[in-house]
């Protein structure tokens, strides 16, 4: 019969559903969520970042919170699968998604009683994007949809306030011919201009409310013209087409370009998100605000915020209205107060962390509209995560890794009053220049421009001075040390200047290009032209690397801050590297050890012959015409370094100090050749023209090509390359003698009066076994003389820096000879990359960071493919020679964070950093370990509990 | 009964030897060897390696003669096993030992028909030291063993010589009073010295038969005076004393200190070598003489050599009495004549190489008495190696294996007149200074102290000149290249003077720092205080380094030598390495192609920049004041570049040139920065003074300033780390951007023109693969864009210098970019080392090799353990990204045999030097193939046939 004929098949979708659930078809998956199925969406999703993928981190959010107990809008949230089956058919719908939105949308009238477009009870939602990882502001939202001409009128009679109802009409006829029709924004400011103009008011929210329903009848008219078709007054048209537009807004191009340079992948898609709108505005049993759950500010467990009652959220932003403090909620609704500091810590104990949270009172109602974890100052940071593993909500590990290496950084330095900071900065005025930020800490003073004046207005008039240069010189460390900070107009981070000033944590800016330092004329220019004399106020900042005129107000923090006290010791407790540090002087290291310090790993010795008293006989001892006369000399220093390393020993009673033996090339200590060779010229000139006192010139004449004929003989093309280090020891062998000898007598004279000594003999720019086994030979000679006149025996170590890359190659030779190696990683930087680091970062370097060819600047962050590799590869063959062989870091690197996570990784013993930079690196260091041992758990995600005690990691 | 009963036994010799022979009891090793036992010592010892330990060379090579049936004077041989034997047993013969010497002896005795003490027939021989390693003069010897009173006088009646008699008497003496007895040598002087005085002569052998008879007798008292017994007049107690003499003198201090120094082990013990003595003083049928079996001068396939009739082998030596040439022979003895010259060629048949062999003629009979191979000079050993390859006597492996680069190198340069420059170095007054031997050859000519009058001097007056300075700047090269050789008082192996002069093959001498020149003054003074004007004649050998006063003859090799090119051709065919040049102008590539370069492996562009004509327009370029100016003066240089490529293009027809961008700093290319500001100076002081023509000093005060300026601006602390290679090209686009085109402009010109080019570009002193990434695309779009222009297509490749050692440990990731990298070595050890060669090669450098610290110039031969890691390295991880990668090197050291070596092991695929280092490479690279092939075989002895035709290594 012809009814068993074969026939075409028409949809049958109740059919096939029924297929769906207990048939051979596989059931389509589901592409609508309510708000309300976070359980079901999770157990769907197979984990919580997976339920972020399926419904973006919006929807996922306010499922999460749904499930918590909070009051959230109701809604639903159509899943990133759906979008990505819109975007692969090219804009359809994915077979059965409408169905299921008007489904929910159903269920949502149902829960609300109200009805989309129904002037009785009418429901207005939102249309919001929301992808897995957050892009603000990078796709589209559409609000107020379900607003017809009935509904607005209804609303402007239910609410009593017709302007917010004709704004709210007109913000959806604007937003959503400009989204979802690609009407562009000038279309609507023409007629906006004119009704401002009308009325003379600079702000729409001056508009009053006839002019609102105006202005929506004349948008209306704009998208007419535009899009040839009246604006939908059908609600389900409005939402139908307002889920394409979010669909399609992955797909734009600043959403492309952002997810580029964020490198998020582009197959993502995004969630919509439909909400219930509610209002704040409603009335006087309405209000809106925002709080965070604990004090941002100082970390005081109290929950701090704003809220307007009757009022919508950008009125708190906005700042029209003064809001009142979240405290007085107490005294307008105390009932609500009470559930919200419910909702708050609910919500702190669910995300373990302190939240900023937004919130609308409808009509008596609290509805909860959104969380994120609360951005927080330093001081903040470290009170909260202290306070949040005493509440045990985090593990102390947690609470280590919940703070910045750059937070605990805020308490070593005086800090510019951020108001005043951020209106100077406004104000271009004030601002005179922008350097390197090569010493952190606010500081202000009188312009100086030499470092006698700066020392003589701070020693004996008690002036406050910041000391201005071109660039700094051995010569001027007297003045830096009596300024509160120093600005040099060239130089780059590793300068003299970044380096003294970090040693001694004074701010200092360094390389700002754009002062003109006139040092004969006593002044400077800045930006704009703004000229500064010698003695005028300057302020700078030593975190940013601004400069400043004028005196801007600063806030001292306190080291010994109780909370902060607390984290390091947990710190402590969970690091595996030991932190040391790089101090030349007893005073220095002293202050090093009360920053947690548990060695020095560093003592430059020749930062002790440039001192005032000591510059002097160094350069007699150069000068000397024979062996006889060097000796002299060196009997007179002999004393001085003597008590410089006694000082020392005292401070580290019981800790190793790493003293490493004179480095720099002879002509540093000598006088400036181009200054000597100007002179002498003069000085030529004017005998041969017979102008002025013959004899005394002929004098003088004598003397500076003396020194002038010193100087270029030490000279060299590439000192950085010449004559230092162990070759200046070996060519010079008594002055090292002399180091040794002055070491081992100062660690006797201490051993004997019960300060526990352990020196460190390291010997710089090594390159070959040879070397080291020369040298060792001479200073072990004359370090057991000593003790054998004394009659002491004192433990040491002998060691060497590794600093040049034929050092790190040959590791396994210079570990025959040496017991200990610190990586010297400025130097090592310098000539792996073979870059001149003073030349080159106030020049290429800074070029090269620009155009993007170097991530980042290697002598701030180890360069790990170059330099790090010679680091593996140099433990890792010292290691065969001499399996326990200590190693450390003690360039500039030990102190910076991403470089302590390499040294932790790479196995050094080690790492040691200038005093004020301790603290830090204690937390960097556990940070390290705790991560390193986690990924080694393949537990990503720092909130899951780490292991408390750390393995031994050998 | 007791006849039974168990009884001490005693020694019973014989039969102990019976059971040896049949039984169970193992047979002593045999400790006395006849020479003419040869084939049953090699069986017993295994292998020739092994003859030479047990009967030491000297024993060993009389063996082996005997066994070519030469006749060599009979003796035996006591092993280096007794040796060992009696030293462990602390000075006593190993049983059997003298029992096997007196066996020996008596059958010496029987083959002579002469008698040990025998007046009638008395047999003297000579007891010899003889240790597996040569150790000259090291142990003792002693001759004569058999002279008694009636021995001498019986053959001062054989011989009617009873001169010589007694003299040998004397000899007898005196030899052994002093190593076997211990007298010292002074106490034989005193009479000695009486006797000569009593003659009034100075020499001994002046002295009368008497006096020798007379002194013989007042030595056997002076050997009882001190010994306390009379000198032996028993035959065998001299011989028995005198092998226990040798045998001790193994562990004498002189033998102990020579093996220590030379790396000889100190257990292999010395034979003793017992030989009958035989006299070439025996009347007018006795000669004595020495030769070598071809020209070691010339290597003519001629024997050469002295022989003196009726004399003995040291009168031949010490010049008393003139030679006859060796041809000789055949007027005095024909039949001898014959038989030596048949002794010749078996002998160089059998060592298959010339030899170096004594002879004496005893009555008629010829004795061959050693043979050795034969020192030679170049020319010589490069015919010889030839030749005899030829005659199939070697292999032509063998051949290129028996000459040293040296050699080689000799056909290249000019050379003294090697007798006056012996004498010349004698008389220390003709010497000069010694300084660093930079660039082989020797020159002469008048002291020029500055470039343009050395120019002048040649180019107008048609004179020789010697280019003098304290130093050499690019503005010299003019009168580099017109002078005859170069000598400064500073600088290194790599100095701009050495690497000019190499480049060019000028013999220079650098760092030859005991000469004191005074350009002011024009005159210079050497060692001693001779001081030198200007125009007056000097000599220098770039072969040593010397620097001489006066005109030394000098000879011209000739580098088409028929032997030379053969000898190279073998070479070509036997090396894997490619031989490219480094060369920047036309005319030097046809000379590196004539020299057998594959290729041009570095073009250093800069190097046109100085050129006279250029200079200008390069500073021109430098002080532009914004990009249009520059962009002017790039234009002017355009052509120049173009045509100096096209010329390389022409040179090197199909062949390929690898052409590096620019490298240097600019300063480089400014004047000098101290002169300026020294002149500038005396200008300001002048000008403050009112002294001269105030607006001409203005103007040229202004114009200093501005240079100065730029120069300051550009000024580098370490300009070897600095702005350079492809910053600079990074930094300054447009001017690399001209040199590819012109690169490419010539290219295209010339491929029309029929020239096969194929251009590399070559991107100096990369670190990071973004710097190549940047540099390639800004390049390869010129590049692009000049075919495109042109209409023509040139293959070309893109590639880097690796000479930073961060470039090595990311070659992986610079191979993305780069299709072949060139490893830089001079750069790279400077940077691996830390070592600015310009401060150290007069410096410390100099320091650590004299001390040992350093065993070579890292400069000269590439430092394996640090460099050479960093190329291993990076080769195999560029291996990982780019299999086929090209590598090359192109440093100084590419023209070092032992580098080439190492070249050669790691893969590489070619070396790069200057012109006249190419046939050394071509040598050196085929001795590297061959060795390094031999030892993969297992065969470690070049004498052994290696494989004709290297396998492809890769």
């Amino acid at each position: 019969m012809s009814s068993t004929a074969v026939r075409p098949s028409r949809p049958q979708s109740s059919s096939n559903k029924q297929q769906g659930k207990n048939g051979a078809t596989p059931k389509r998956a589901q592409q609508v969520y309510d708000f309300a199925d976070y359980q079901k969406a999770l157990r769907t999703a197979g984990s919580a970042d997976a339920l972020r993928g399926l419904l973006g981190g919006k929807g996922a959010n306010l499922a999460e919170m749904n499930s918590l107990g909070l009051p959230i809008p109701n809604g639903f949230v159509i899943t990133t699968e759906a979008c990505k089956a819109y975007l692969a058919s090219k804009g359809k719908f994915p077979p059965g998604m409408w169905e299921e939105v008007t489904a929910a949308l159903k269920k949502l009238e149902k829960a609300t009683g109200k009805k989309l477009g129904d002037p009785k009870q009418p429901l207005l939602v939102s249309c919001r994007s929301g992808a897995k990882f957050s892009m603000p502001g990078m796709m589209d939202t559409v609000l107020n949809i379900g607003m017809t001409d009935e509904v607005a009128a209804s609303l402007a009679e239910k609410t009593g306030d017709e302007r917010f109802a004709f704004d709210s009409y007109r913000r959806l006829v604007q937003m959503y011919g400009r989204v979802v029709l690609g009407v562009p924004d000038e279309a609507f400011d023409v007629p906006l201009q004119k009704a401002r103009a009308a009325r003379r008011v600079d702000n729409d929210a001056e508009l009053p409310a006839e002019d609102l329903r105006m202005l929506t009848a004349q948008f209306k008219d704009v998208v007419k013209q535009h899009t040839k078709k009246p604006f939908p007054s059908d609600p389900m048209e409005q939402l139908r087409l307002a889920i394409e537009a979010v669909f399609d807004s992955w797909n734009g191009k600043r959403a492309f370009d952002y997810r580029k340079a964020a490198g998020i992948p582009h197959d993502l898609g995004t969630a919509v998100n439909i909400v219930t709108m509610v209002f704040g505005n409603m009335g006087e049993r309405s209000a809106t605000g925002v709080a965070t759950t604990r004090d941002v500010t100082t970390g005081a467990p109290e929950i701090e915020g704003d809220f307007l009652i009757n009022a919508q959220g950008e009125d708190v932003v906005n700042g029209t209205r003064t809001p009142l403090r979240i405290a007085e909620m107490a005294i307008w609704a105390p009932k609500l107060w009470k559930e919200f500091q419910r909702y708050c810590v609910l919500l702190e104990k669910h995300y373990r962390d302190v939240q900023d949270v937004e919130f609308t009172v409808e009509d008596g109602k609290l509805w909860m509209l959104q969380t994120r974890n609360a951005k927080r100052t330093a001081q903040a940071a470290i009170r909260i995560a202290v306070d949040l593993a005493r509440q045990k909500r985090i593990t102390k590990e947690e609470a280590v890794l919940r703070v910045s290496p750059e937070h605990v950084d805020y308490f070593l330095h005086p800090q510019f009053d951020a108001a005043a900071r951020a209106e100077a900065a406004k104000a271009g005025g004030a601002l005179l220049a922008k350097g390197l930020n090569v010493s952190p800490g606010a500081a202000i003073g009188q312009v100086a421009f030499d470092a006698d004046l700066a020392e003589e207005w701070a020693k004996k008039e008690g002036k406050q001075v910041i000391l201005v240069r071109l660039e700094t010189k051995p010569d001027d460390v007297h003045g830096m040390l009596a300024a509160q900070g120093v600005v040099t107009s060239r130089g780059g981070r590793t300068s003299h200047a970044a380096l003294v000033a970090r040693q001694f944590g004074k701010p200092a800016v360094v390389g700002a290009l754009s002062l003109e330092v006139d040092v004969e004329a006593r002044r400077m220019s800045g930006q704009g032209g703004v000229v500064v004399h010698e003695g005028e106020w300057v302020s700078i900042d030593g975190t940013t690397g601004e400069v400043f005129l004028g005196k801007l107000p600063t806030v001292v923090p306190d080291v010994a801050d109780e909370h902060l006290l607390q984290l390091l010791s947990w710190a402590d407790a969970a690091r595996d590297l030991g932190v040391w540090a790089n101090s030349d002087y007893g005073r220095d290291a002293e202050r090093a050890r009360r920053f947690g310090a548990e060695g020095i790993g560093l003592c430059r010795t020749e930062h002790m012959f440039f001192e005032a008293d000591r510059l002097p006989i160094v350069q007699a001892m150069i000068l000397a015409k024979d062996e006889d006369e060097r000796a002299e000399h060196l009997q007179k220093l002999l004393p001085l370094q003597r008590s410089d390393f006694a000082e020392l020993f005292r401070a580290m009673d019981g800790l190793p100090v790493t003293i490493r033996l004179i480095d720099p090339p002879l002509h540093e200590f000598l006088p400036d050749h181009d200054r000597l060779m100007r002179e002498t010229t003069e000085l030529l000139t004017r005998l041969e023209l017979h102008a002025g006192d013959e004899s005394a010139m002929t004098t003088s004449l004598r003397e500076h090509q003396k020194m002038l004929a010193k100087v270029d003989d030490l000279r060299e093309q590439n000192p950085m390359l010449g004559l230092r280090g162990v070759r200046l020891g070996i060519h010079m062998p008594d002055l090292v003698r002399m180091q040794v000898r002055a070491i081992f007598e100062a660690a006797c004279d201490q051993a004997a009066s019960g300060v526990v000594v352990h020196p460190k003999i390291m010997i710089p720019l090594t390159t070959t076994a040879e070397e080291l086994n020369v040298e060792r030979g001479i200073l072990e000679k004359e370090a057991k003389a000593v003790m054998k006149e004394q009659g002491c025996k004192v433990k040491y170590q002998f060691g060497t820096m590794i600093e040049i890359p034929r050092a790190a190659l040959v590791a396994d030779r210079l570990a025959e000879h040496a017991e200990f190696f610190s990586f010297g990683t400025n130097d090592l930087t310098q000539t792996t990359f073979g870059i001149s680091r003073d030349d080159a970062e106030t020049g290429f370097l800074t070029e090269y960071l620009q155009k993007g060819i170097l991530a980042d600047n290697p002598f701030a962050t180890i360069d790990q493919d170059g330099v790090g590799q010679l680091m593996r590869w140099a433990i890792e063959k010292a290691r065969t020679t001499r399996a326990d062989i200590d190693t450390g870091i003690c360039g500039e690197h030990g102190g910076d964070p991403r470089t302590i996570a390499f040294c932790d990784r790479i196995g050094l013993d080690y790492v040691s950093c200038s005093p004020f930079r301790i603290p830090i690196a204690r937390l960097a260091a556990a940070q390290a370990a705790l991560l390193r041992k986690a990924k080694a758990d393949k537990v990503v995600t720092p909130a899951k509990a780490l292991p408390k005690k750390a393995a031994a990691k050998k």
